[in-house]
């Protein structure tokens, strides 16, 4: 199985991270393309980096999507998921969603832990996008400045610990998120210090992409699912318009 | 890996299309135990059946539990499926349970295709107690008698598709959960006719059950899933008295 | 009018205090039968305890219910209510239920006061399952250990009465249900103290099965309340089997 | 004990039937006072038309409540039930809510019967009001001009009967609702031709009237059904100025 | 264009207020016409205060509106909004709605900062009556007694200032209504100190009214807004008489 | 006053469209600045195109909003509405935003008539998005293939007048939007022939962009809608990667 991960950021260090736990979760014969976005913003918080973040991951899904059995958009909040879903022929998921699904069958309420203050906007409305507000018993985040994203498990491990007690105690989770790319890897190492099942979203992004692929599922043919309708273009890579029409303008 | 699967039903027919079917989905190193209740009901199709089936199931799981990595509740409805979670120190997963989580990774509405009318209130309420009622496309039922529930893939296959349909041109399904053991396997044998993703419960059930035994997630300590707190009780077999409570009266 | 009460759990204590706040509720003519559940748990807390309470309760309601008017599940939770509901041609109620029903005539948003935390869960779940979630204030809950079930009322009661009065002035409740049937009674004991209407689920429970014996429905012989369609079954009680389908195997 | 029954229409033929009905729904030793509204319209329709009725309504209890133990505002729609609750020391109950309450205990969807198309969206916003729409399976209504308010049952019998079965067959209702006052009794005499159970508001509204007076409950003296804080009024009616403040301004 | 303007609160003190915070809104062309309710109280926190501000409400609008391009009801809650709506020929706005619609185009979740604790609930099921529940993120109220509703502005100006900021910081409200006629022009004044955008009804109101009287939509002569069936009526103004039926009784 | 509408689709047939009908809606003295995306499709259906067309939008409304008051995103389905919400320090709306808005205050239940049936679940899911899902009627699409999407007005005119009618007949619709831009004009062409109030997106948009100015909000300085922190980016516009950041990567 191959799977392609694209990280809609641009920090090659969050890549990394990504890299090694995908790895750590993957088959013995998956095989992973790790692709880092070409442009935006080193991590994605707000609306607005996640639309930016929706259009570079496209291109990387468009450009490198052949060959592969499933893919997967490797940000929190899982910018152009959807969009993509409708474009590519196999199978793709996102880590928000992947581990919303997966937790769901862990527990009854759901409690996700964060990076920033600024973030948890975005990830209520990814939740709701969903379906899933029900299920969700709170947000709880980081509350400081994070100099260096790539080292904020190191740096702030304790404080993470602590907002996943908090969720557990004061807002009635009965299993955890731990959420984002750049925490990928430490539900894992803190498991053992957490009263409820503690899961992430790569690991979980990475089993739910295999299971996909190998439900061999068919590429809708009708639906909101199905390829967007034929129809002209302009201003698009060549491997993105071919995806949403076939008519390029001039 | 160790699978443990129950058929919440007492027909010995349906357990062997469960059975045949887990066996084509599961890894090639997974290992099943299928058991069929000891008492209640040919097929669960109502509230009172589910609740008749849910006690069986407590009673096969409890007795049958140790040494496996997972268990299924291999009836669509899932019945007792929140008891078994909060009890089993293994993960547990119901048919609808999975099939909806795996179906929402591939599209966005669900429509759901089921054996028969009385059918759709059960199977409804429980997608609700999943929070997953707004993404409910419809749930479209056969409507005639049934006089062989272990060949009714056979004696109704092209109603089923005709509904299949409905629900996609009609209702605005995405993806479709063909529902119920006894549909167990129609799902891959159809899925060329459909012109969406179609999945079916039991397939989704085995990857899933694998898929959460490779998180391999601690057992809650905390939170409405922990283990029910000790008490005495009477009546009950061993195996469940000793899940349920330690103190046993007289 | 006769009306069978059947308490889920296996306390005796508990079922003398039903009867007690029972026969205060009743009007002069109804004669009240008490059944105790013959297997399950000291109290019910869980969903796992649900489950079982469920089961004895059925097999409580199907042997005795002949000859009544109304049935009364006597434990707040509602075990095996929609099942019963189901099966039996009499009018079923729950202590849940029909407080919830008579709150809501009494004022806006439901505060519920219980007897432990870990019960918070279930009867949230059970609010739901009613679709009154948005009727809930709050649901409120002594944090200690319950050295004897039968005596909590005198044992905590001043801490109740504080809970009743924070859901009232920090949660806005403008009615509450002192839930639990240890709690049976208290409502009246404490009402002069509490600033809001105050009601509990025995007395509610059996006022509303009266008032649903006067209204005399016709059983439903078509939706999702009529009786289960007639199937094979096995190893059921003669009583329940009989209600549940007609074609018991060998 | 004393019930005081007010029409918020102005029809006193409707007030006789509402009349007719309570006597026969009420216990032995209830005594009913019925009250037509001053002013407003024959029969309520539209939310213009309640408002009006509203007015008319209060003031009517205003008037009347003292020595009586409950009220009940027998529209359906409830005009003014809100408002009297926070205003008068005793329970008041609405047609609407109180056959809402009786039938989520005698089954899960509710359908409501109605008089013309028009009422449909003033009765599903009253529906909403009480949170209870997930529970309705519909609302279907009579589509023909209504010669004569008083003798719509005998007029249009047949094509009620027809939309009861038609809400069972098609909208999946277990439960039924007759609505409106001009229809009070007809729930009785059309029961055994309806596959589910049937009620009405008004046999509803006058038990579960005399069930909440039972209760005997404590006006509310905090929280949002208190009594409204004492403030300056003018232009009001000597008894509704009195419960809505006690300063009136020259 | 002509506005006419009706306060449903007696307090002659409160509608200078609005109109003067409604000539500072309204474009230069515009003429506004003020009305004062002829019956009532002093300011509505009820929903029996609001029952009877409705019924005065749509007296002066009947009495009115002539000549009028659209009418605004000018206290928070909107009493007897939707029943003008359906009567008039001309656009009705109320504070709360033009408010919330408005604030929905400046942010995510609205935050509603009000004089009285006891207004909360009126609010809350004004707020959720238009649909917009789920994006309100909270109502701040002040907790004291208000000597002088005309002065509360100069009275409690700070603490409605921190109240604003509590629900930025502690609510996660991205824009503000300062609510109720009584604080008209407070949002002006102190926007200056709020950390997110701040709207008060009577400028929303003014700006709605004057919008939707140059969209110039035809009144409706279908669906549930168009004019109440012709009926007879008894005891109403002629002006209202003539709006809601044409067969005056006797 | 100085108005920014961008057009999400490259079609410049739209955008003249769109300038005609914006100039026909807004105040005398207010000038329009039409820009029209400089990549993407001809017209939006899908999440895929609505993904591309917000970062196109994005682009535009960075390079140019610079000196207008307001901005206005001239595509139904709002693409990239919050992102740009969050990063302009001017109001921005949107068409589906701003005609639901209007809408609301023109009647109960909404209706939406669109071009194509594919465009359904978008638009389905911007309503949703908005949270004004409880307040839509249907969603009714013409179901033919549309040679010219400039002329779609002249070639469908009578098939989207008979949509709007069984949107009112059937549906409940109590008003109506008429969706997409290059239906811009058509409500106000139709009105007479249309039994509620019907609106359009630009005219709406345009004069709620131009409220919105009057009303001359801050720019949030916290909460979810105040400009991204800053953070590193790379491969953006100079005039996007201002605003999103200030510390662009080499």
């Amino acid at each position: 199985m191959k799977l392609l991960i694209v990280n809609p950021n641009i920090s090659q260090s969050v890549t990394d991270l990504i890299a090694a736990e995908a790895q750590r979760s993957a088959s013995g014969d998956t095989q992973l393309t790790l692709r880092t976005a070409a442009f935006g913003v080193a991590y994605i918080e707000t609306r607005a980096e996640a639309a930016i973040g929706a259009y570079a991951t496209l291109n990387e899904l468009a450009e490198h999507y052949a060959g592969h059995d499933a893919a997967i958009i490797a940000a929190f909040g899982d910018p152009g998921l959807e969009a993509a879903r409708e474009m590519l022929p196999i199978p793709v998921v996102g880590l928000t969603e992947s581990a919303l699904m997966s937790a769901a069958m862990l527990g009854g309420r759901i409690g996700i832990v964060a990076i920033s203050q600024r973030i948890r906007a975005w990830y209520s409305e990814t939740v709701d996008r969903y379906g899933m507000t029900s299920r969700l018993a709170s947000i709880r985040c980081l509350d400081e400045p994070l100099p260096n994203i790539g080292s904020v498990q190191q740096d702030k491990g304790e404080q993470l610990v602590a907002l996943c007690e908090a969720a557990v105690r004061e807002d009635g989770a009965d299993v955890l998120i731990i959420a984002g790319a750049p925490l990928a890897g430490l539900a894992r190492s803190v498991a053992e210090r957490i009263p409820v099942p503690v899961v992430d979203g790569v690991s979980c992004a990475v089993h739910q992409a295999e299971l996909l692929a190998r439900l061999n599922p068919h590429k809708a043919s009708a639906g909101s699912y199905a390829v967007p309708p034929e129809k002209s273009w302009t201003g698009l890579s060549p491997a993105l318009g071919q995806l949403i029409g076939r008519q390029r303008i001039s």
